[in-house]
C-alpha cells in the first residue's frame, strides 16, 4: 500500500470484472461515500450525449449523493429510450445495495457506442462489487483499472494539505487515452474529497479546476459523447474550506490534482513519444489563446514533425494563423525547447541539429508569445504516430 | 498530346528546372496571356501569408494581367521585407521579358518556408522559361509538373463548350497534396481561359466556384500561408459571357473544372487509400453545414475507421456532435456507401462486413441527413494512413 493512494476518510471503492470487456479485464467501478457528499459535475459539450451523461447531469449539483457506479467497454451512448433505463437501472441497483436513494446514485460508462447494456452482467458485478467495498488502496487501482478502457496505466493522484492543522485528502481517479479504436472511448474522472466545501461553490471549484486541466488537453481534437469529471465532497475529514482563503487554497489543490491527471492521460496518449506542453500567451482575451492552442495542438502536421524531432517551425506558426485569431507576424515570437527560433515575425540563427537532439528527450515545450495583450492558457498535448494509426485503423468489424 | 490538355487560345506556358528544389525536378513555371486578361484570385485566410500573397493579392482585380511566374520549392514565406522585394523582382523578370507592366504580373510560391529565393537561379529560370513559352500541351504539362512538391500526378483539368457555335475552352492546373514534410507547401490553382467574361464578375465567379470545390476539401485541416487560386480570362476565343444565362453556363463550367481539380488533389493526398465524399445535407444554413462537414472530415478517428475499412459510425455522428451545430440526434440519420447504419437517432440493422467490404473499393461516400432544413454541402476528403505519418515525420533537420 503507498501513501500516494489512500482514500480520503469516509470513501470506499472496487473494482471487478462482470464480463462486458471479451478481454476479461475489470469493467466496473464502485465509488461510495459512507455519507452524503456535495456533489458537482462537468459534463462533454457534445450535442451527442451517452444515456449516462443525461442520467448524471439531470441530478447534479447535490448535496446528497453517496456513490457513483462506472463501467468501461460500453459506452451506452446511442442506444435512445432503453439506454437511459439501463442507467437508470445501474444507479437503482447500486442505491439498493448501499441503502441509499436512486438519485443519490451517479453512473457513467465509456467504451463501444450504439450498444445495449449486459445488464445481467452489471447486475452481477454489482452486487460482487458492493460486497468488497472498502478504503484500502489496493481496491482503489481495482477500481481505477476498471475504468480503463485502452489506457494502459490506472490513473490515480492524491494531495493531502492542513488547515489549521487538520488534515484534508483530495484523490482523483480518471482514466482517456484517446478516442480509441475499435470504438469510442472517454475522458472519466471521479475526485474524491473528506473535506467539507460551502454549499453552492462545489460546482465553481470544479469547473475552474476543469478549465486549467481537462479543457486544456487534446489527444486528436475529437470530443466524446461520454466525458464526465465529478467532484465528491464529504466532510469527514473535519477539515472546513468555506471562507475565501481557505476555498482559494482548496481550488489550488484542486487544480493541481486535475492537472496531473489531465498530463497523465496525455503521457499514456495512444501511440505517443513526445509529452508536449504549449504556451500561449499576450493575448487580448483567454478565448483567444485557447483558439491558437487548440489549432497547434490538432494539428496532424505539427505533430507528425515533433514525431520526427523536427522543430519544423513553420507548421507552428500557420496553425496560429489559421487559428481565427487576428494577429499581424511581427506581434509573434516562437520559443521551442526555450530557443528562439522565430522573434518579432522574422526567422532566428538556431543551431537545428542541437534542437532536434533535444526533442528526442521526449519533451517538448512551445512557447507562442504575442504582444496584444495579456492572457495566456497552457495545454498540453502529444505526437502523432503511426502506432495511433495502426491502433485506430487496423480493425475491421 | 492528348485533347484534354490543349490550352485556351492566347495562352503560352512554360516548366523548367532551375534548381530550387535539390532534387532536380522542374520548379519554375510560367503562365502568359498574348494579351491583358480579366483576373481575379482567392487567397488563404492564413493570418500569416507568404510574400507573393501578399503582391499578388495588392495587383487584383485587374484587367490588364499579362502572366503568372510560380515557383516550388520555397514558399517565400515568413522572410519579411527581403521576400516581398524579391517577389516583386520575379514578376519584374518576367516582365520584362513579355514586354509587361511590373503590375501585370503575379507571383505565387510553394514549398519550404522561412527561406529567402535563390534570385540567381529564379532569375536564370524565369529567363530560359520565357525562351520556351508556348501553346502546346507538352508545355503545359511542364508547367504542371514545375508547380509540384510532393504531388505525385500533374494535376489539369480541361473543358470546352459552345455559346452561339462559338467555342470556349477552360484549362485549370493545380498543385497539392496536403502540408507536407520536410516542409510546408501549399494548393495552388491557375485556370485559363479564352472567355472573354463581364469587367467585375471574374472574382464573384470565381469565389463562387471555390466555395464549391477548394474550400470544400481536407487533408488534414491546416491552412497554409500560400494557398492562392486564379482566373484569367482573355477573350480570345471570341466566347462573349456577359449576359445572365451566359454567365451562368460559364459559372457551371467553372465550378465543374475547380471541383474535379480539387478531387485530383484529394486523390493524391499523402498516404491516402480512401477517396471520400462527405454530403451534408439538412441544415438551416450552409454555414452549419460546413461546421459538420469539417469535422467529420478532420477527425483523425473517422479517417483512421475508413482506413481500416471500419463502418465505425459512432466516431461519424460524434464528431458531428462536436461541430458546433445545435441538434438532437433524432434529427440525424447517417448512410455509409448507401447503406443507412442510423436512422433518426437509432441504430439501424445492416451487414458490418458487406459493408466493410464495399469499403475496401477505396470510395467512400457519407451522407449525414438532417431534418432541420435545405441548406446542403458536398466536401471531399482522404483517410490518414500510417504512410502519411511516415511522410510527415521520417525526417530530422
Amino acid at each position: 500500500m503507498t501513501a500516494d493512494k489512500t482514500l480520503p476518510l469516509g470513501f470506499q471503492t472496487a473494482g471487478v470484472t462482470c464480463g462486458i470487456k471479451e478481454s476479461g479485464k475489470p469493467d466496473l467501478a464502485l465509488f461510495v461515500s459512507d455519507v452524503p457528499v456535495r456533489a458537482a459535475g462537468v459534463f462533454t459539450q457534445n450535442q451527442v450525449v451517452g444515456a449516462p451523461v443525461i442520467v448524471s447531469r439531470s441530478r447534479l449539483p447535490s448535496e446528497t449523493v453517496r456513490a457513483v457506479v462506472i463501467n468501461s467497454g460500453n459506452s451506452n451512448a446511442c442506444t435512445g429510450e432503453r439506454g437511459i433505463t439501463d442507467a437508470r437501472q445501474m444507479t437503482s441497483l447500486l442505491a439498493e445495495r448501499i441503502g441509499a436513494g436512486e438519485e443519490d446514485v451517479l453512473v457513467c460508462s465509456t467504451g463501444v457506442i450504439g450498444r445495449f447494456l449486459p445488464m445481467e452482467k452489471i447486475e452481477a458485478g454489482i452486487r460482487e462489487a458492493s460486497q468488497q467495498l472498502d478504503g484500502t488502496s489496493q481496491h482503489l487501482h481495482r477500481a481505477a483499472q476498471a475504468m480503463m478502457t485502452t489506457d494502459t496505466v490506472e490513473k490515480v493522484v492524491t494531495r493531502r494539505f492542513d488547515v489549521g492543522g487538520t488534515k484534508g485528502t483530495v484523490t482523483g481517479v480518471c482514466k482517456g487515452a484517446a478516442m480509441i479504436a475499435p470504438n469510442m472511448a472517454t475522458m472519466l474522472a471521479v475526485i474524491m474529497t473528506d473535506v467539507s466545501l460551502s454549499p453552492g461553490r462545489v460546482g465553481e471549484l470544479l469547473q475552474v479546476a476543469v478549465n486549467r486541466s481537462f479543457n486544456n488537453i487534446s489527444v486528436e481534437g475529437h470530443t466524446s459523447t461520454s466525458d464526465t469529471v465529478l467532484l465528491l465532497a464529504n466532510g469527514m475529514s473535519g477539515v472546513e474550506c468555506h471562507s475565501e482563503p481557505e476555498l482559494e487554497q482548496f481550488q489550488s489543490i484542486l487544480n493541481d490534482v486535475c492537472m496531473e491527471l489531465s498530463r497523465k492521460i496525455i503521457r499514456d496518449a495512444e501511440g505517443a513519444k513526445h509529452f508536449v506542453t504549449v504556451n500561449v500567451q499576450g493575448l487580448p482575451s483567454e478565448a483567444d489563446a485557447r483558439k491558437i492552442a487548440q489549432a497547434v495542438c490538432n494539428s496532424p502536421l505539427v505533430k507528425t514533425a515533433i514525431t520526427g524531432n523536427d522543430p519544423n517551425w513553420g507548421r507552428i506558426i500557420s496553425a496560429a494563423g489559421y487559428a481565427g485569431v487576428p494577429f499581424q507576424e511581427q506581434d509573434l515570437s516562437l520559443v521551442l525547447n526555450g530557443v528562439v527560433i522565430y522573434e518579432a515575425g522574422r526567422p532566428a540563427a538556431y543551431d537545428e541539429a542541437t534542437l532536434s537532439n533535444s526533442m528526442k528527450s521526449g519533451v517538448v515545450t512551445i512557447d507562442l508569445q504575442f504582444r496584444l495583450g495579456k492572457a495566456h492558457v497552457t495545454y498540453w498535448t502529444c505526437d502523432l504516430t503511426a502506432e495511433y494509426i495502426h491502433l485506430n485503423a487496423d480493425y475491421t468489424t
